[in-house]
């Protein structure tokens, strides 16, 4: 029997991690952040489906395809502060959804300040590096089977 | 000889139409709608070429394609709100255009009050269900012959 | 027995339909739209009460008479930006309302933008000439019976 | 000798008091509140002149009218928050003015949390329901007195 | 054969001039002021139809019925600042408008500052008290020869 | 049996009631409105525990001890505009709150127009001096009850 | 014995007047409105001490020089919207100042709407052309008698 | 050898965790809270100092005696939203501030989108309820040892 | 015969002062501020009385009892920005407020440059180092004796 | 030994350059402009990379893979006002970026006055036509040698 | 026969160009940058007036003077922000306006991003340095010729 | 050897001192000002260069003319809050800048509450009267030195 999978969704520019400002991001690119995702995740029972693009269309198709998975756990990046229609696709999403950045956004340009996804996300965490992904996979089995 | 064409185009979370949030947006799906509208347009002597897309490139692509033809029909969806790509190329059509939106996007999130393209647009239509977009067929029939 | 009846209501300045502005507004008179209303009513079993005020009160003493009707097809013309009183009458009706307006608001100042009713009524339909109120007449008419 | 009168003014709507939403206005009538203001009223030594209009225009020239008597209850309705003119003319007023709201206007849409009256008030007294009004005339007829 | 006539036409509580605070509006009335522009006019070969409401939807009406005669002076008083239905009467007009205030609403209220007819009056006379009256009939005269 | 208690919370600088201003606020103190409330309330029935503190977390604990009590009467002074702590401790109460202020408050500074605890009240009550803390009385001895 | 002097300065691009859009500003040079002005004001019992400027710190000291005069006809130009230099000035004036535009500012860019002077001025004459300065004069001479 | 301390600040009406709205903030304690707390900092290798007050001024003194520990977890309820002074205090730490909230605040009102503390904050964890906490410690200790 | 006092009040944090941030603040520690002002006021013949807090409503309870003095010198803090309570407090001074910055607010975050203070302040000191306690008392002492 | 490559990027709709609205862009073609583009670079010893798309996603990519080249001439067209993902991707570049407007955006729609770009390129060029380009070209050139 | 002349106008500061944070600005002189235009117009068949102040007045009578000629280069300093008697003088100019800013205003202090002459302006060249005012000439000559 | 020079400047209206509004300026003219500076930075070991200018270009070129001198005290009057080019002088000064102002502009019209001055200054001085000169010659000396 499968287990339940949980989507983790990044957005543009993250496929450069580790490589882009490592004093601010870290040295863990999206691969090492995606193998620690899917430890968490297996050590809670459940899969991970991971993905990025730099496509605002293309995080909404994913977002749509994955709607009925345990839940989600996005970085959407830039698109954060401009994409309604990612966030209309998640809003579609039958389990709980998890902001995640890497850096602390609040901290940065006012125009990070704002996000979309956060009023309807469960939990928003930020600035914990990439273990912040592996918190909000916590966050999402334990919503998920709640 | 052909037909002018009426081009109908629907946004991001459109090809969901039908499943998601029933009770709000109906449960005639897209193909009801491109179906609806074809027939309506039929009836007028026109056909339609009816596309949806989740990319807001595909759609402006689309827009400068078809700007020959005889209007557009357009659910934008959350890119309404966002996109000044596709007013640029949508400003480009010879024919009327006409905006549609399933809901009435009044009633919702203050971000969705505004729009991108009612300023270019010839008539704004508004919750009045997957109706709206036969009420808009027509209103681009009859300014395409005036 | 008698057939429901759909209100239509006019404010300010519509009485001088299709001799203000012909080229924006077009060549039909408050006449004739009042009979295009009826016509198309009478095809859907309903009739029609049409009045026009350039009195705020009086159009909020005919919103509170008329509320137990069939519901209401209304351009409030000026009022619709200025108006509380008029939304307070029209949100007691019991049936739904639909909001019209000749021109395309949108495109026209700022402060015609904003309208005290798009977001208590069922649908808006903007742009559409006097066609869009037999649109609205079809909308009500739907509504009403669903 | 004639007894000082306080004028009683109740703006648009507030005709269908205890009908409309009675669960937030509660049962009683207008003509239930006028005649508890003429009560508390009568104990006091004041006569009242009550009156209700959903004409601005009216409550204006009302307004005038009365301006010379013990001073004011007023509920605006919907007017308080868009009359600069019933303000214009309360503020000719030579007793004091007491501006009352049924229901707790601070807690509805934005738009009703600003008053055209409030800052030329005496006393503002808001979601005591009907009881609202006999504290008004309390108010009234010990500043009328002072 | 009838000479031109200016509309004067005198908006909420101006009814009371000369009454009302004299100390800031003079001690002419109502009747004064329409006399002299009634003389001022009769110099220049024009008569005067002057009229005072308390009432916007009769201004508006009074506008519409007055909008092919040689020009309009409006004081609309506290209409200034909220009647849309008003300039939308007067924006017909034939002639042109000469906005008129006897204090200088430029040293009172922040809501006093905005007025909803100055963009499409010819002129805007303030503070000039009651001889603003006759300055504006002066301008009508010589823009409506012209 | 005990009877049930009305809990009234004087905020910042009331203390000094009767003796600040008391052109403004009257010759009435603390204690004196401490009285009339008792008086009030124990001819209806009820008991009252009134404290007053310059303290914003002397007020958010009282507010916590005494919320399963028949309700609040408080005037909460400068703290109404700044305190999000005692709001999120008043909004605990069981039973319902009426907000107080013994002058106008609308007449004065503009951030003293905003309160942090009238949407979240049952009734607010300004510029009635201290009988407004009698009526506050009542109107939470009748809603305690209903 | 000398009769009293009446003030009358124009601020940038003024000395242009007649050959700048005379479709807008008319034909009369900056001589003959000052000729103008002198011929109004003799017939009064004044004299003009006319001056014209590109510098807003030559008018500031103009203002000064001239501040114990019968009162200022002031046309600033640019210098009302962005002076506050110029205002801190004309308000050390024993005479009343009348701010005269020549042009409708209120229907040209919302960056003129503003006026430095306009809370000052006891009087403003817009739109009126340059016969707006002459009911300045007048202003200026009957209320410097009063 | 003492073990770094983790200061754990909680603010106004945290002390009624677990008992106030269980349904939003789940059924552990603060008690509860303090002691994960403990447990996690332990297995860390620290130990932790957790205080609750309502009082603004306290947390302030609280915030200087522990600054020069191994970091802050902090939950500081409203004052997150009011409080320059605590902020001000809390950038005097030598180690890491994370910000914790039990609830989602952007799913709230909007007074509580606005945090004083996060620009100055290591890392903000939003609506992961009380293992938020324990997140926060990871993070604190994890940062205090880079 | 006793002299008159000088109170001077520092806000939270202050009590930091010359440890924090020194190349900002400077090295003078609050106790050097404090035996500054009294050797600045001995000399001038007043006394002082030097009190700091951390909290809100302790200074408001301060600045009540010291209200009858000869004036105040203030160094809010954080207060400065959000406390209306201690502006109520001081307001009912019968001495001049001075009001104290070390360092330059205007140069910092945007929060801190509106001040609740200064407005009834009769001087306001800014950036000038601790020196600017020493300016702030003879300010107060010289205005007390006027 | 290869010559260092200027990435030149353009945004949606610009495919159309020469076709759309020829009396404001001109009448060279997107082919044009990148020869243009190619021969100035040639002359200063660059080869040019001249890439367009209507994808945001796509440009974002290119943004990512051109970024250790001489620098960028981009005219992200419509993407200019909405992308942050854009902004995101160029700021990772190594060389100059410069940032090209064919028309006047600053006497376009206020919605066209904001630029995610303009704060992080090197220099701004506007309604400077196609050869906006060209000078692109030479101040990356001659910032990429600097 | 005289070549056309094109205007170069400095404003305020740029006298001491070269001079003024040479990093940031460049080691050229205003003599320097006079001198390049100068040549680069000879080389196009045109002369070049220069002038720099840093008195508005003088700046607006200088586009006066020259507002007969082949065009303007203007860098305003300063009053790009400020002036609007400068805007009002250049929108006079027969020829083109070409605004120029040496380095990249963008990224400075947010009171920089609005021009009063950006919009008037056929073209804006920022950030090129002096090599700015190279390009300006050019566009200038082109257009002029055009 | 020569003294080091203090530059204290005086903008619009400063030539009146004294004469305008004694009661709120004080009787003290600008000789007696610059008398006082001169007299403290006397016995500070400094020389003053006093100038007082209308004109703001005249203020901008004697700021640039005196920046290497020991450093500034500005009350730039008007200035103040429109001047970005005194700014742009006064920023190249090497010595420290002290703004002046002998009013207390916190209490006066909102426009004067921004200063372009203040966030490049080392210390504001406000509402001291004619002393606020000599305080501020007393911390350009002390920070001169160090």
């Amino acid at each position: 029997m499968p287990r339940p999978v949980i989507a983790v969704l990044n957005g543009p520019n993250l496929n450069l991690l580790g490589e882009r400002q490592p004093e601010v991001y870290g040295h863990d690119t999206l691969a090492d952040v995606e193998r620690r995702c899917r430890e968490r995740a297996d050590a809670l029972g459940f899969d991970v489906d991971a993905r990025q693009s730099n496509h605002e269309g293309e995080l909404v198709t994913w977002a749509q395809e994955l709607r009925h998975g345990a839940g989600f756990v996005v970085n959407a990046g830039a698109y954060t502060h401009t994409s309604v229609a990612l966030r209309d696709a998640l809003v579609l999403a039958t389990g709980p959804l998890v902001e995640v950045h890497v850096s602390n956004v609040h901290a940065r340009e006012p125009f990070r300040h704002h996000s979309h996804l956060s009023d309807i996300a469960a939990a928003v965490i930020v600035g914990c590096g990439v273990q912040g992904y592996e918190f909000a996979v916590e966050v999402v089995a334990a919503r998920s089977r709640a």
